[in-house]
């Protein structure tokens, strides 16, 4: 059996890469009979082992490591250069300075040989795809790989690699978005789109992603056709989660959500703020340039409770989350999601 | 009993002004147990008299009419005139003149007062709200009246009229968005996140408007809370539909959507296309300014078949669109939306 179809709740509780993810929130949601997920981006090495780690101490139950696939190219120095002026009166303001700017790609080499080596039931991968060696020696280890795609072609390429499953990300969801290249061709396609076109485009188990806050809308996206929803947001103000304070403030708050490169240089969905509304026009596709620079300053602003200088990364129904244990948020979108679904089949 | 309580499916069709709604259309859709819409958008009074009278020959059932709700403010002359510079070009190449930019309100309390003295049974609205007057008047000849939402804060402002349903139209729509004020302050909330928030706002029946081409995805709405269905790029390709034939085949293509204001001045999602590209930059919020200017244009690249200067309006899952007779579309469009629903009933 796969693991989609061993789960006994159909909730992926998604990678939250910057915090949020945390070893208590992945085998919380696991033992609740869905499939939590650490997110290994920005993490070393050494921290997503002692990650999984914990986790496996938390439940014996399987869980998920998303991956960053790296392979942009960097950005012109220039750029980021002229936005690190822009960035210099947040600087005056928090009297922290900006971190430096560089390229990488998120150690995803040494990623993949540490998941080879030990590997986890399901490996995802964010940003683009595995080369098919790195697949092949994760598939061969065991693991289930998943791959995040956003529109038919970045479908069509995927499934090239036969993929276990499909994460079907829509423009909705919080956080960076899943496009293979940040560019203005990226698609924008909502989750009920996506889902839609790219089940008439490929055969291959899909999982939903974006926007799904409530039990009512995780049991549309399974009618629409996916055999699972994966679930940031509403897991944000969980007890298990590493959200900030001042996150899951704002996270409760009816705050309407914008597409933004100002943290990161990479097109998120996050809440709108100050920092975003000062320097969106402003910001380059400069990623993870821009992610190292803004670091610092973010990470202070989450410890001194300003929301306005923190990436309030959500998704569009991020006013639905509830502060509860992830065991319980599981349960109520499992069961209202029956319960949506067998209310539509009965008025039919 | 309501409409929408005694449709024998829950399938609208969308009202599409400009030429694909046509009498047949919203006959033969209404004949299918359905709800067939007129758009009054673009019409004189005198048209729009003509197509009631037309459909009330070709049908005995329930149909709606659609009106467009002014009631912006004269765009700055200067900037339609600039974007009449920049459309120079498109003149050049098609050897016709640009319309001349005028603004109006698509003489609302005309065609109020004569669907007051000669009602249908449903009136539904787009683009703001009517006058409680208006609202009145309507209602007191016998229409339920619907109104068209793309957020919380719209809802609870239509809320305040005790609409007989909101249509919650989401981001993927084909055609104009039908946010109150079309600044950078629109809602950008997808048709699933619109649905879970409204439905938290306000208690009164929705109607789910957006990318729906498919059954299943119109079980995923009704599924998601809505009431029924509005379905208007599903019928594009239909044979008693008005559309152009190079619409009609650009529709069938898998080419990607964009919202654009480059041809009437207001954002709109269509397929992209040169046109657009070209122009899309440069074009002013100046409703219904640019599309006065345009409407030659665009109607001379209808009659020759030009894709690439017609503003092909089309919802992001436009490529599932089927050319079959409408009755026959709207149901497929149900017997699917009822197998999927069946199907993840099973599978829970």
């Amino acid at each position: 059996m796969s693991i989609l179809g061993d789960l006994t709740v159909p909730i992926i509780q998604a990678p939250m890469a910057g915090g949020p993810s945390t070893p208590a929130l992945a085998a919380a949601v696991s033992e609740a009979g869905g499939l939590g997920f650490l997110g290994a981006g920005y993490l070393t090495v050494q921290k997503l082992t002692e990650d999984i780690a914990a986790t496996r101490a938390l439940t014996g139950k399987p869980f998920g490591v998303n991956l960053f696939v790296g392979g942009g190219t960097p950005a012109d120095p220039a750029a980021v250069e002229a936005f690190a002026d822009r960035l210099a009166v947040e600087s005056a303001r928090s009297g922290v300075a900006l971190g430096t700017p560089r390229f990488d790609d998120d150690a995803f080499d040494a990623k993949v040989d540490a998941l080879a080596a030990d590997p986890v039931p399901v490996v995802s991968f964010t940003f683009g795809l595995p080369s098919s060696g790195a697949a092949q020696r994760l598939r061969a280890a065991g693991s289930e790989l998943w791959m995040t795609v956003t529109s038919p072609d970045e479908a069509r390429q995927a499934a090239a690699l036969e993929p276990d499953a499909l994460i079907v990300q829509g423009v909705e969801a919080g956080g960076h978005r899943g496009v293979f290249v940040d560019d203005e061709h990226a698609s924008d396609l909502t989750l009920l789109s996506a889902l839609q076109l790219i089940r008439a485009a490929v055969d291959v188990p899909l999982i939903a992603a974006g926007g799904l806050g409530s039990g009512a809308a995780v049991g549309a996206a399974l009618v629409a056709g996916a055999s699972a929803a994966q679930v940031g947001t509403a897991y944000l103000r969980a007890q298990e989660a590493g959200t900030s304070e001042a996150q899951r403030a704002a996270t409760a708050e009816p705050t309407p959500t914008v597409l933004t490169r100002a943290f990161s240089g990479r097109l998120a969905r996050g809440i709108t703020n100050r920092w975003h509304r000062t320097h969106a026009a402003d910001a380059p596709r400069a990623y993870p340039e821009v992610h190292y620079m803004t670091s610092p300053l973010r990470a202070h602003a989450r410890k001194t409770g300003d929301a306005d200088a923190i990436n309030l990364w959500a998704g569009q129904a991020h006013q639905l989350a509830e502060a509860l244990p992830a065991a319980e948020i599981t349960r109520r979108l499992a069961a209202d999601a029956r319960a949506a679904i067998a209310a539509a089949a009965e008025r039919l």
